[in-house]
């Protein structure tokens, strides 16, 4: 059993992985007659030829703590971002090979969302006080888009 | 000047604009091992072939009250989500073609989005209580994807 060291999410950070998506330190113009302010472009859906984006509202539920990390996904014909629709932070474990002493985690603020670029490993949503909504846009479409992958020796994420 | 009446927004009466994002009523599934519910594909990104979908998030400040109707914009390369990422309720005017007699007003709920079709008019966001921040799914690419027309007479919102 590992210990996961949780860093704070940051874009340089994750970097490696996808875009973050928040409004600090993001490009931004004025819009609607100055009524709005569009953070732009903070990240670009991708999809195979054959896929398309689609939106969905993905719901978590909490995980018995310490928070055990046994496995890891992937999604090769596309990107699939996650944004928070409530301000309670939540986790990030993202890897660049599936191997435990790879893992990556980071902890968001409610204000932070992810995008995990395509084939980019990643644990499924782990949200942290209670259940939490999150848009999450992702690629639909013919073929497999899923890979698993089971770690050994586990991690642990101990808050 | 028109007096807009303000509808509940509902699936049943946005359809002819658009789909709403919303978790009631939609078809879900667990996934994640029982962890996450996902309320799958409430909207479907629409793009033309030149064009790619792109995550913004947009902040929006309050209007002057009783609210001025005074234009619609509609995207002809592309749809355009708008889903809160806090839960204050927000407004959505939409129109079968640009002319103040077919203006609609709906009200949302912080847990209701919608996603404009391509080429639906609609009003530029509008917040109520406060600035809100709203993840934006659209449309970017070459050509011009922004029509704009001033309506006479004008319409207003009175809360």
């Amino acid at each position: 059993m590992i210990r996961l060291a949780v860093e704070p999410l940051t874009r340089q950070a994750f970097a490696p992985f996808g875009a973050v998506l928040q409004t600090d330190g993001a490009a931004h113009y004025p819009i609607n007659q100055g009524n709005t302010t569009r953070y732009h472009a903070l990240a670009e859906a991708e999809t195979d030829p054959a896929g398309r984006a689609i939106l969905s509202i993905f719901r978590g539920v909490p995980r018995p703590t310490p928070i055990s990390i046994t496995m890891l996904e992937r999604h090769p014909l596309g990107s699939q971002a996650f944004m928070p629709l409530s301000d309670e932070e939540w986790l990030i474990v993202v890897a660049d090979r599936p191997k435990t002493e790879s893992l990556r985690c980071f902890r968001a603020t409610g204000g932070q969302g992810v995008q995990y670029a395509t084939n980019v490993w990643h644990h499924p949503l782990l949200v942290l006080a209670r259940a939490q909504n999150f848009l999450v846009v992702d690629r639909d479409g013919p073929g497999e888009n899923l890979e698993e992958v089971f770690l050994d020796p586990q991690a642990e994420i101990v808050l």
